[in-house]
């Protein structure tokens, strides 16, 4: 690093942060971007330059970085009631409050709600409280999770080990009773000739199959996004879940939503099962619970799912089991007011008047040779590069395509995500039209610029 | 319950909470306690009952409940900038200036930190790093975690499986490689005629046996709390880390100090391995970190791990781990001013100048014939209710000794913790002699009242 660069606010971040989902390389070579504030979708670092931030933060920050009510509620609940927890029989008024809104906002007809401070500790949870509630009905063998190839359920050991991505293999995970099923994705899993109505039978084949070979009375659950996000923004194929539905119901097996980032509005809808109409036995929700705002997750348990756990409860007396944050008075009063921004505010409202833009958008780009296809819903998508788009083949990895897709946007004031060779977006809801040309146009440019060098 | 209790805040409460480290049958008998706000160590209900809390909430509330620079510190943030992350080489400033400062405080000459929400989380990431360097290293066997009975590291499946309590059987837990050493607590684990020193001795055998048994190879780490905390307030035996360290050094075992309750002043020093004078790898740090007010973790990587890590991760390029929330620009800010208000503004010379005062109530309230020790350190400490002092025999269980002993402070507008069949203090920071008076003045009538009933 050149001297003048040592007290820089690259040079301070990089002394003592362990960089976690970074790309080392690209830190070395251009710093860490060190941000400072926020105006609506932008974001603006130590040096001034602007960023439209085509990833809402991380899926989360759908209200944008300035929004007055939410910052309004987080101070107004400083000022009344700063911390509390919910163990031992108390909690704080908002967290009652905050239940209720999120049983009746829920698809359940009543619902009992757990709380946590992220989505991969709302999974965690929610695989303990399974374990749990089987081994109190008699079945403690009932213990694996079924999950998908390109899951993202978090990162505590257990979540990833749910997370369907090859890269946890450094850390020796998945552990031991975690299986994962094929990613329902049609245009990269499909095999020659089979339509899509086919495709779409051979995953409820196999997950009837694997049912059959690992036996239904020793499986736990089954966790599934309803559009799978973190691992590439893929939507299920046509009638995924109708067609899986039935088979795990028939084995008893419960049926978790992980709706931390479809939930609140991202698809169109309040949660992506109403999306995709299916109904889950529980609902795991986080990032846009609080808009971003504050660390926050929830286990939303329906009502079978609730009583039986209830009933496993009372005979030990206590669950042991809770997190110091659980229910933070603050987090509960930046949810309710979360919630009320999306769902009253206009904001689920604009999602679905921006999706025909967002679309026509993606697919303008994906008429790209070396955009293999566009796959989304609602207001989030990916843009897949492939080397050539009638084979599908995908370019050198070393070529980190999409790595220099995001930097080139990065340098004209655009923020978007490189994941495996796709490209992600997932604007803020309360993006207008003006700036979604913007960041379309500034992709557009820095698409081209990337092609024609690797091409 | 009652008809007018239908729409209390009590059935409110109850109709959708799942409810965690909870004794139900107290819930179902007195109703949940909602707080509505808080006023230096005390808490309010919605019925307008006072509380002195000695919990300090749930040790983290140390600068009690409406301290004004924290509360300002967290409303200044959310004006400025209410939410970032800190994946793909961006993070906020104040992420960054509270990296600074955790490698100034800590005992490291330079450290690297890496977030997360809650102490669960960081000892689960700590678990994750370890078992990436292992095998990064070489060593993929490297796997086994050692803590000790009465350990508390948390309620993640990993963390859970760290954690020394039969209550995580319910779950199936440990995970098999979760290896529990003996808890060091002298009065309780002493056999008959031990020294403490020779008890120690007999501490410091059994890890090396246990290294001996298992293989060196087989284990990734070591963690211990400097004073056990949520197990009972355990302080280790005379000279227990100076016999175990040299031991774990020999055999290349990192030393992880979860410092999650010790941590930021708790027992009189910045740390509890200051107090216990021994020099972990890594510290654990959440909880006091923002003196309850946002919820955070952290791992702070000393030189040598933390430099093994950064190998490690130059190889793949990128460290595939973090929570959407690591380094949330508002828990940074408060974080820097809850490190401020501890270090600077009087709160750790409060901890030290009350201590002596904390001891004395404690040793007065030891000398009932129920209460078999008081141990503690600094400002946390727990009273052992026995049947029989002489023979240290405890209660029945089905007496429910320590949560009548609660139940009973509660009555009188006392919040106290029942921790097997001792009660636990750790008393805020800001606590007055006059406070603590009343503390133990309360729980001295709840003992007696107590254990008249069941003598």
């Amino acid at each position: 690093m050149p001297d003048d660069k040592l007290n820089s606010w690259e040079a301070r971040a990089d002394a003592h942060s362990f960089y976690g989902f970074t790309d080392m390389p690209t830190v070395h070579d251009r710093g860490t971007v060190v941000l400072t504030h926020g105006k609506g979708p932008y974001v603006y670092d130590t040096q001034g330059r602007e960023y439209l931030d085509s990833n809402s933060g991380l899926w989360n920050m759908v209200a944008g970085f300035d929004h007055a009510g939410l910052i309004k509620a987080a101070q107004d609940q400083y000022a009344r009631f700063p911390g509390y927890h919910a163990f031992f029989g108390r909690m704080s008024d908002q967290t009652v409050m905050l239940s209720e809104k999120l049983s009746e906002v829920s698809p359940f007809e009543r619902a009992k709600v757990f709380y946590t401070n992220s989505g991969s500790e709302a999974n965690d949870t929610m695989v303990k409280m399974l374990w749990f509630l089987h081994a109190s009905e008699g079945n403690p063998q009932r213990r694996k999770i079924l999950t998908r190839v390109n899951a993202y359920h978090g990162v505590t050991a257990v979540s990833a080990s749910m997370t369907g991505k090859p890269y946890n293999s450094v850390f020796g995970l998945p552990l031991p009773g975690f299986i994962h099923l094929t990613c329902p994705h049609y245009w990269r899993n499909g095999k020659d000739g089979e339509t899509e109505a086919q495709f779409t039978a051979r995953m409820a084949a196999e997950l009837e199959e694997t049912i059959a070979k690992e036996g239904a009375d020793t499986i736990a659950g089954f966790f599934a996004e309803p559009v799978q996000g973190a691992g590439g923004v893929i939507p299920p194929s046509d009638g995924y879940f109708q067609a899986i539905l039935p088979i795990l119901r028939k084995h008893d097996i419960p049926v978790i939503a992980d709706e931390v980032i479809t939930g609140f509005g991202r698809t169109g809808n309040t949660w992506g099962c109403e999306t995709y109409d299916f109904m889950p036995d529980a609902i795991i929700s986080s990032k846009n619970l609080t808009a971003g705002f504050f660390p926050m997750g929830a286990v939303i348990l329906g009502p079978e799912l609730s009583d039986r756990l209830d009933a496993a409860v009372e005979e030990i007396e206590e669950f042991p089991h809770g997190f110091t944050a659980s229910g933070h008075p603050v987090g509960c009063a930046v949810a309710l007011k979360a919630i009320d921004v999306v769902m009253n505010e206009g904001l689920a409202e604009n999602v679905r008047t921006l999706t025909p833009l967002f679309e026509a958008g993606m697919a303008r780009l994906a008429e790209n040779k070396n955009i293999g296809e566009w796959r989304g819903k609602g207001l989030m998508g990916a843009l897949e590069a492939v080397a050539d788009k009638d084979s599908k083949t995908p370019f050198d990895g070393s070529l980190s395509v999409s790595e220099r897709i995001a930097n080139a946007c990065t340098d004209q004031g655009l923020i978007c995500r490189p994941l495996g060779q796709a490209i992600v977006l997932c604007p803020p809801f309360i993006m207008t039209p003006a700036q979604m040309d913007e960041m379309f146009g500034k992709l557009e440019k820095a698409l081209d610029k990337v092609f024609a060098e690797v091409a």
